[in-house]
């Protein structure tokens, strides 16, 4: 019963198999082998966007910081929310890639509106040398929270950035699972809706670690490149990356192992939605799960050996039926009778 | 014939096999993995240090830049030669990641001496606030020319940085090269003779991409593990970084792997040694030979497919008999059949 | 009727006099003249901190941004407020300073509780990786809305640092108004409320451009001169910056400066009350007052000549009783005959 | 008998009065004060350069640091000689405000050849992701050991940085004296001559403490205020840097001040030369000496009471007569008597 994280599962057969099918014989390292052109031809094609620079990097942290700092200058700010692993999980990764920018935080939780966004640009007063310059918009889809903005949710922000004349990313670690519940084409979540730059992540979707990063603006890829040598990203060995990326981008491999994961999640939600003293926190999107639980209820399955993250506590001590909010990831492996036992042990 | 570099080869077979035996069900990731207690257990037992800390990154030059930017401070010089790998070949890094300390280059080309040593120690005067501080001696072994420090020099080098107070680095991108064409142990050639981490090369020898970094002082640990993090290198499926490394530890075959290139490397320059135009450069102590060959030498050879680095030029144009020098590395992958081939048409 | 801010007027006569007293002959640069040997036993004696680091700087950015580096790390956050002067107009000099810390914002507006610095502090998890790592409190008092802590505020504020084991720097820009409106001792309003470092701004009190950094743990001071240094702001001609300081510090005119500027302000607050269309926004404690007068008023302040910071607007149009919120400032210079002026324009 | 530096004398009568006449009354802060306009007029007239960006500083190292961060890219590499001063006095502060970059030293001791700058920049092949890129070329002048460079020189120089389209940056902490020394025009000492931005350094000649930053090229300008600000150098009560600029330009004092320094330094020098066991070290241009003279001359003058900076030593062990090289600065106010002293001293 592995609910903590899409990357504590295993990697699909199919990733492993392009691994191994990449290690033979001799080819140039650094991205100039030939899977990496056959990489560049696919998400070209994927996105519906033939100039785009496509780059791989081995993290989705590498992914954000390197492409946030190609798109900002150390004496901006990015806007982001308060929830965005870029601000509470990356340990001042972007604070370290820009060289010293600011994150200014917008909306509540893991979402922001064009209000919000509107009204956060315009605590900074435009061409005053004091305070921190505007710099990139940064969405996280799926959010942290596994909720989506629409595509025209999308457009709408993208649109305030655009009127201030920000460039727009998109931190997709979970891009895959955003894509298959919203039912819409990579091209129109991204640059069709105003976003300038996107990771694509491979990592949490059945990889081993590999994270593409996309401009659709083909001037930023000298820098980028540039920024992810001295920052000890651009791998040597770099077939391996391509090769994951092939096996995952192979027969829609990357979209069908999303839908299964998003399934299993739908499941797992389904049959806590049933337990009365449970309560949905966060409306599910894609493959995680917020929700409170009764402290009884999160003994009964830790001590059943469940394992997810509890974000409020303590486990041990305290009412029973104090509500307790935990977080439950369904990765692609997690299979439907993991998911059933779970559910059991849960109604208790 | 391919003798470009030892990062363009594939990967060994055992390496691959251990990947695949650990993708299995779910495991914590970011190193809380089983098989990273492993690779900590079994690093500790080679490098006969039970207090040290063990760490495991993709890149050689996130190695080197995260090891020296915990062991320096911004306002601190490093001491390198001039042809040191974080000198020439990562872009700054070591300059971003201990946020903008300088590199001073001691002796010549690949490798200096204590008194080369001493003589850029005494060119910044010690406690005088306008000029870059002493911070740390980094070596590299083998050198980026592929020779080699004995156990005594790098004792005697790391005497001078001791009387001054400053901690010793060992780039070990070639590390098991290096104590195969020695004879020693890890420890004799590291903390033995003064080196307080190292960083213990897997990708250039048989690896996809991971290196260990070994700090002999566990009071750096901490630091690291956040520097780390916030430059975007603690990797989240952390389990195939710890499965190459056990794949690589297991049965010594990062040693027998070194030593058959090494071997390899020995019969081609004994080859190119035959040839009356063709001068060594550096005295040849592992996988690697430099060496200068007349210009129709390099022309038959590039004809017929040979893949190495020629260092001077143009291969076009100029006399015949103008002795080009050129860079010849074995890696493990590398056969006795293809160095014969070469040979045979390098000697025309 | 100049009240735009505390750095717009003239420096006081003593100090240009100190200034010209010091131009003669040849002296030791970079802080080793004789003249910064008895700044330092001054500020030593001030206060009554014999053993503290003492330290000379040109301008307030310079001495929080060194300040705040030397406490921190570029992994950690710094707990402030949103209002901040380092957060909203110090253009990521701490960002730049510290190597990309983070500043995380604790309360509301310009003032915090130690309920609030606890829940900041808290809701980043110590010792995890992942987020930000626990960096040091920075008060600003007074604070950039003209209100102060009382000594026992801000002992029970440093006191929550301390529980968690962080330093605390106490922003002075205008720490001689604080100490006068509190008429308290240096002492009493930092090390013995639990700061550590703090700054003593001359600046925005009659002087040209001086602020002392003062460290009361002297651990902390070669790190800070090597700091100071590398950015830039190790001044030459060193003696200037010293002048200046001790014509400040000679016979206590840093505090009579300090109460003339605060008792100015509390003749302009007093005839704004008395006008009954004027909201007061924040509790005036020093020589800064915020309030808001209605459009109207400011329409005929600033065409009749006046000079202070409009915060809201636009000036122009909107409806004659909108209440528009501005900051004015009293500096030493500015005499009761313009207040009077103002007071009689703003009263219609 | 004073001959330590030239930031170690007093500033000049008419600088002070400047600062005078400027304290009165209040005027906008940050530069946007009327004296500052003026300075931006007199220098762009003086320099002949109606377009050019122009700004304050306090320090040199601010001048130099701020402005290589504004020409270059953190992945770049600084060329400059071994001597140069923003390679050995500055504590890394331009590795610092450029994010990282590095600095390759050109030539041998203060002073480099095209030839010498055109073998730097091919060392580093362009266009290679994995070495430093080309960054601008510093030079500096008049140089660390008091030596200049021709306005041909220059030329020759900066073609050669312009043919691989980098910018030139001189240093002219002793801007004065060089011009000076040559009789040419500020204009056809630098952009006239390929120079894209200067320092023009009024601290070492007579001024408190400022430096101008003159920008050619427009389009650096707002990135060179953000920098500026960002690294605390923006000075709040900016008046007091533009009075000093305006009192230094008046009536040709900054030339007039050079002119004299460099007569008295000649004074020096041929008092020096007419000793036999002198051995002059650099050719003297402007108002810096490098001598060998005998430890026994050097014992008699130190104990005289003079002083300088001694370069080799220990001066008080040795042979008497073994040559140890010192600088002998000169400032305007050092007088003929002085050296008239010095001189029958060490002629002894």
């Amino acid at each position: 019963m592995q609910f903590a994280s899409d990357n504590s599962g295993p990697a699909l057969p199919a990733v492993m198999q392009a691994m191994a099918d990449v290690n033979i014989g001799h080819m140039p390292s650094y991205g100039g082998e030939a899977p990496m052109e056959e990489v560049r031809d696919r998400l070209r094609a994927l996105f519906e966007a033939p100039q785009a620079s496509v780059y791989l990097v081995a993290t989705g942290t590498a992914a954000n910081a390197l492409a946030l700092a190609t798109l900002s200058e150390p004496w901006q700010t990015v806007f982001c929310t308060p929830l965005a692993h870029i601000h509470t999980d990356e340990c001042n990764a972007p604070e370290f890639f820009t060289g010293g920018a600011k994150l200014s935080l917008v909306g509540e939780a893991d979402m922001m509106t064009p209000e919000d966004l509107s009204r956060a640009i315009a605590a900074w007063p435009a061409g005053d040398v004091h305070n921190p310059q505007h710099g990139p918009l940064a969405l996280t889809q799926a959010t942290e929270r596994g909720r989506i903005y629409t595509c025209a949710e999308i457009s709408a922000l993208t649109q305030v950035a655009r009127d201030h004349g920000l460039p727009c990313y998109m931190d997709g670690a979970r891009f895959a699972n955003a894509v298959a519940a919203l039912g819409c084409t990579p091209a129109e979540m991204t640059w069709r809706a105003g976003i300038n730059a996107v990771s694509m992540g491979g990592t949490k979707n059945g990889c081993l670690g590999v994270e593409a990063v996309i401009f659709f603006n083909p001037e930023n890829a000298w820098e980028f490149e540039l920024r992810r040598k001295r920052a000890a990203h651009l791998v040597s060995k770099h077939r391996y990356l391509s090769a994951q990326m092939l096996g995952y981008l192979h027969d829609d491999l990357w979209l069908k192992t999303a839908q299964q994961a998003n399934a299993r999640a739908a499941i797992l939600e389904a049959g806590l939605r049933d337990i009365p003293q449970v309560e949905m926190v966060f409306e599910r999107a894609v493959n995680m799960i917020f929700a409170r639980l009764p402290r009884a209820t999160h003994q009964r399955l830790k001590a059943a050996g469940a394992v997810y993250a509890l974000y409020e506590g303590p486990l041990e001590n305290g009412p029973k039926d104090e509500p307790l909010m935990a977080r439950f990831v369904c990765d692609w492996s997690v299979s439907e009778a993991q998911i059933a036992q779970f559910l059991e042990i849960a109604r208790g």
